[in-house]
């Protein structure tokens, strides 16, 4: 079966192939591909990462001694002390923590959502989490009538006649039809993120978010939300999505609905933290760097274990399992654990300003910050031109990552590397499957117990492969 | 970015990528690939799937109402009723059950191993479960020194003089470097499946074996045996990988030790059961057959989530799909729950010899026996012309599928199926995420809870578009 087609039967579907996968891709070049040492060396580096990697027992380290660690809280301070203490075993070059303040919002005591006086089930409470950055509401609470939106359109047309002194219920679900579930979340996450300022705008005077996720259950998930200062802070909380379906059904039935609301979350001033930084020295060119990273932060809920503690935990493996292989890097190589990811990326924006001031040259910065799942690809942005010089070397090295089932393509990359854009770098995401990832995310439910070890490695390896190819064959 | 590269450039790349990816699958033609009209009927399959899937409330009845469901045991009666009930609701065109005898082995009283009289740590219980068609101890139990092996080597250097009357103790682990997880599972289950037999050659009176995880846990997983009726048949337990651990660092410690075995497990006579059978009828070539197909049976412990119920629950729902979105197969479309792979195949092997009885030429049966996890592709084995036409206008089809994230390669397909080999049809595997699968795989662990309903519904979806495609495309 290696009969060699004819050259036009060939040439054509060779065309078609590349020009429905590639063509965003690439600009291509005879170049000849990586060799059978790259195929070698990088089965080595997943022979250690399956065998002898670290992350998983740091991950449950991080998430069982730790715990969740939201900026600000003493969580992340012992994140910090934990990690950096860590990075001091692996014999890198340097490791240092570089200072940033970071917001510290406290959730205070949990929240009290209800229904109240409906007419066929009376009262009753809503699973429900404030949204991060949320003001709180005064000591009595507030109670007013629900309105249910499902679109900025609707919001719009309601406007202030219809919305002044209303709780507006944002009941837009994640779309189940896309397959990579981000793009769901992607569609869905305006209404957590804008919500509470567009209802202001009209006079609301707090909002539920429908949670999100694509499960109907009773997590409600966090996040965080942008107030736009013209307007009334109001308070905002995420409710679970099947109180979200409990609270529709019964608009539906009754026609209308009264909810009380009592929070007393609320934003302290900002308190110093760091980013957490190891660091293997470049032979060749110490001043140009290959950055992995994840963030440090957590919400505070659960024990932020897909997010990020598998990013930030693959990372300081990547380091430590090119140092054991032996490996040399032409580069400097980096892992950057970021703080305040979740509710501020302060970390990313002032290791991008030192990165700025320094004039460092970064050929890649690469996070992993979608969950500790297996492998699927990476995804690229940035430099229009490093990009194309990097394509036209690395489609032979996209075969070579193909047995461990990599794929490469374009899109974004993070939010803490984000920051470094137009720095004339790539920037890459780690594309693990996202199946599961939002049935947890930014709940109780992303502990420790929901990663696989395997998984969790297979990405480490996939990350420091990755890392090598372009570290060897970069510009 | 979308510059089309020089002939000369884009050549040479183009014969190394697919030299590299696809020589062993295809002889190319200049045959156009399908167009977009496929695109958006595939599309709709997902579409429904994830929006209306049946799968995962099928398996959640399955799994919780029905239970595990071993050849012979009322939970296997009890399924293949509720399935052909369930099969009866979709307006397929016909449905039944066929007829085939099984073996029928109970498991008895828990199993009692245990090492006695350790220095160190007096006696202790190994979790360990009976292999499935192990014949029980005496009632008394039998109770002998242990002999760890890693090898079959060593087995046969040890021979008689050094295992007559000793148990043996199986303990070479699944190699934790391979990619995909079944290979491991393929390097190392030949010690359950034949290791019984081949001490028992030498004068072995029992046979411990290794779990078959890559996991360290408490887990035991069962599993079949064979035994070679020339040799005395010996009772065989699996232990789990952390006391196969524990037991051989005793020995190494201690350098000997005493295990008592415990066990009721028997072989009764054969029983009646059935393979059960949906079937809509080509429009053109009614008696051309496409198949999907799973095994309705289980091991009798856990609930059999995995392994196969999401299988089969998929190849029941890739019909209701089918039918749903209106699709009328030219060919006949057939699923198929087969009775018995996991200790004797013997529906597999029922419904090939009535196919081959009836000449029912089968263009394509898939499997889907390999965990509901997020779909990675298919493999394929089968007749080289018709795999050789198949994949001449297919390659078109796997860029359809690739948005899904499928890939196409060569490889084998499942036991159940397996058995129409030589019929001049294709033969395809389902492959899903390994990672997982044998962490929970023939064990108390594999339950709905571990299935997400994403994974699964992904998976049927896939099911659907390959099906699509061969009715489509094939021959």
């Amino acid at each position: 079966m290696t009969n060699i087609p004819s050259k036009s039967a060939f040439f054509r579907f060779a065309l078609f192939f590349l020009i429905v996968l590639f063509t965003p891709l690439c600009r291509l070049s005879a170049q000849t591909p990586a060799g059978s040492e790259d195929a070698a060396f990088i089965r080595t580096i997943y022979t250690r990462a399956l065998t002898d990697g670290r992350c998983y027992s740091w991950l449950e380290h991080l998430t069982q001694q730790v715990g969740h660690r939201l900026s600000g809280s003493p969580g992340a301070a012992k994140a910090v002390e934990w990690t950096k203490s860590m990075l001091d075993t692996l014999g890198l070059d340097s490791v240092w923590l570089q200072p940033v303040m970071v917001p510290h919002w406290v959730r205070g005591d949990a929240e009290d959502i209800r229904v109240t006086g409906s007419k066929q089930q009376g009262s009753f409470s809503l699973n429900a989490l404030a949204l991060g950055g949320s003001v709180g509401t005064p000591r009595a609470g507030i109670r007013a009538e629900v309105v249910e939106v499902k679109s900025w359109d609707v919001l719009d047309q309601l406007g202030e006649a219809g919305l002044r002194g209303k709780i507006v219920f944002y009941n837009r679900p994640m779309d189940a039809t896309k397959i990579r579930t981000f793009e769901a979340y992607g569609g869905a996450v305006d209404q957590r993120v804008q919500g509470a300022s567009r209802a202001a705008k009209y006079g609301a005077v707090g909002v539920l978010v429908r949670s999100m996720s694509l499960r109907i259950d009773d997590l409600p998930h966090t996040g965080t939300l942008r107030y736009d200062s013209a307007f009334t802070l109001i308070p905002a909380v995420a409710i679970s999505t099947r109180a979200a379906e409990k609270l529709s059904a019964l608009l539906q039935a009754e026609g209308k609905a009264t909810v009380s609301m009592k929070l007393n979350c609320r934003m302290l001033p900002d308190v110093p933290s760091y980013n957490v930084i190891g660091e293997i020295r470049g032979a060749e060119r110490p001043h140009e760097f290959l950055l992995v990273g994840g963030h440090l932060d957590s919400w505070d809920v659960g024990q932020g274990a897909h997010d990020d503690g598998a990013g930030v935990m693959q990372s300081m493996d990547v380091l430590r399992i090119l140092k054991r292989a032996g490996y040399r890097p032409r580069r400097s190589v980096r892992c950057v654990l970021f703080m305040n990811e979740e509710n501020g990326s302060r970390g990313g924006l002032e290791y991008a300003r030192e990165a700025q001031r320094k004039n460092e040259f970064h050929l890649c910065a690469i996070e992993s910050d979608a969950g500790g799942y297996t492998p699927r690809g990476f995804t690229f942005e940035g430099d229009q031109e490093v990009f194309a010089a990097f394509f036209e070397k690395v489609m032979g090295h996209e075969t070579l990552l193909e047995p461990y089932g990599l794929r490469f393509s374009k899109g974004g990359s993070g939010a803490d590397i984000g920051p470094l854009r137009g720095m004339k770098g790539l920037l890459s995401g780690y594309s693990p499957d996202s199946q599961r990832y939002f049935d947890i995310h930014h709940t109780a439910g992303d502990v420790f117990s929901e990663v696989n070890k395997r998984e969790l490695e297979l990405g480490a390896a996939s990350m420091a492969a990755l890392v090598y190819l372009l570290d060897k064959y970069g510009l």
